[in-house]
């Protein structure tokens, strides 16, 4: 049986101040009327039935979730007691589910990423169930059509012709490249980025997990055990505490060779940035990416954002991304959106500012 | 006598958003604890005792005067039917004190002007007091420190020998120089920036309108002597409505020859933008100025402004005007926050943008 796990922990800073500690991106409506968790839960349900979703994330977020997603079924919101990266937290969501449906599969999912169509996506989860037979994991290449620096790469090796999709063995991957490395992969044409999402057989990701992160595997088998006994709450606390906070890609991915790569047919973006908005909605004539009530003068090429009620207006302003939400405000070059992250610690530092976070 | 008559019906719409249609920048406070209103009144209270102070405004103006001026005496308030420039404005505060003291002198202030200090201020208006008695107008020229585009000169001719403050009697009005006549007026030194504030008898004020502006003048006394009458209202707001919309510098100061020009020893500026807030406000050491909550990374010579509970955030900004306040946000290049104006006639035609106003 297939087992959607919608991983919805991030932290989602890059969209400060629509996002906030509170309320990441990932419950926020970026580009349609629909959130972005909302929109991932609605592409694969009710294809996949409510009883095989699952959400993990940590508790200060459970609350939005139950409100956000009132198809989940409430006992699928599997709580990490605290953030400790991916691997824990698919660990977890591995052993839960692996207690009651050991031969299942399971596809990971990000709750924050633009997919479409539906139909396509749905199509290639489900060759990548038929995959998962032959490799401990599958992973979802998206052929890349600009140079970005911004994703990590997948190099691929030759196609696997046991299937009528295209499936390939992957030679390695690659980290997040340089303007002119990107432009090399593609060109080259046997890079694909990597989507972050994957589906594997439970058995094996828990076996590659034995063998590559074994305190992890422990801890997990404890955890697992102690379910539906007194003291499932305190164990689970004490062993996630000790994980290592490592990602899956670092800890799994990275370390194990059998990996199938599918490439896509879907269009997929993370949505990573403000700037990254102007790939999904139209833009006026003279550039300008608006939400809400703008009044602009003599500006170019601007992402404006506003919340209901209120007015953002430009003078003069070009290249610059301009977000009100509620009482923040962020004025940002759009060639710099990546320091948003400097300014959210910049402001962690100051007592001051802290509620604005 | 000398009655200081305040203009105070100035729109201010070029400090927008923190200035609007209900609440203009004279009921701001951009630069100290009180507003600019405020600290015209307190220049020239108790010094002039209460009963000699008036305010000029329209009807919309009235409750916003008396609440930020307790000082003032309500019959004080001269309400203008409707704004009809200041040639009506200080005709019917002249009509209206000329009646109970036609020997008086008035002065009229700006409400919305920086003065200071107060001392050469209040020096300046009793050398105006004594000159007027040998001239229709005493008006108060400011010696410039900068080639300023934004003010109106006074060229001046010969000092009057007969004074022991400095009075020159004018040469000619000129109108906002260009950036290179404004050099060639600075290094000249024979120029002074025209304040618009003035003192004058009110007998010999009437008397330049009766010769000028004589379908003014009819109107004004059809008012005076409909004071204290059941048709007084009647009557202010028939003849009103029929007075053009002139301003006394138009109407009365170019058509005139004897006027004394006092160069004055206090500072002076109309702070008519954003950016001239930059001449009263420290900047930090990246040159920034800032008002409010704000948190900036990567950013230069900027104006921020931020209204209480909220936060202005820049990354990588520089010369770029930004004020928070409630519901509207405005972005300006700093070198075109002239354009404000241009940026109110386009929303003033987007009837879903009005209340923004």
């Amino acid at each position: 049986m297939l087992h959607i796990v919608i991983l919805a922990g991030g932290k989602g800073e890059r969209f400060w101040p629509k996002s906030t500690r509170t309320k990441p991106k990932q419950f926020q409506a970026l580009l349609s009327e629909r959130t972005m968790i909302q929109e991932t839960f609605a592409r694969i349900h009710p294809d996949v039935p409510a009883e095989r979703i699952y959400v993990v994330a940590g508790p200060t977020l459970r609350d939005l979730i139950l409100e956000q997603l009132p198809g989940l079924e409430r006992e699928n919101l599997i709580v990490e007691p605290e953030g400790r990266n991916t691997a824990p937290a698919i660990g977890l969501a591995a052993a839960r589910i692996g207690r009651v449906d050991p031969g299942g599969t399971m596809a990971v999912l990000s709750s924050d990423h633009v997919v479409e169509p539906r139909g396509a996506f749905l199509a290639t989860l489900h060759d990548a169930v038929e995959a998962a037979r032959d490799a401990t994991v599958v992973i979802f290449g998206i052929p890349p059509d600009r140079p970005a620096t911004e994703f990590g790469y997948i190099e691929v090796d030759r196609r696997m012709e046991r299937y009528d999709f295209e499936a390939f063995s992957v030679r390695r991957f690659r980290e997040k490249p340089s303007q002119e490395q990107a432009r090399s992969f593609l060109e080259d044409g046997g890079f694909l980025w990597n989507s972050g999402m994957f589906v594997f057989r439970i058995e094996a990701l828990l076996g590659a997990m034995a063998a590559h992160m074994p305190g992890l595997h422990g801890g997990l088998m404890k955890i697992r055990d102690a379910v539906d006994t007194p003291d499932e709450a305190v164990i689970l606390a004490e062993e996630y505490a000790r994980f290592e906070k490592t990602s899956i890609d670092y800890g799994i991915m990275e370390k194990i060779s059998d990996i199938i790569c599918l490439k896509v047919t879907y269009a997929w973006d993370d949505v990573g940035s403000w700037g990254a908005l102007t790939r999904h909605l139209p833009a006026d004539e003279r550039g300008n990416v608006r939400q809400g009530d703008t009044a602009l003068i003599d500006s170019d090429r601007n992402v404006v954002v506003c919340d209901d009620g209120s007015l953002v207006s430009l003078v003069g302003i070009s290249d610059t991304i301009v977000v009100k939400q509620g009482e923040r405000v962020l004025v940002c070059r759009r060639d710099t959106d990546q320091s948003i992250k400097k300014l959210l610690q910049n402001m962690a530092e100051r007592p001051a500012l802290d509620r604005f976070l």
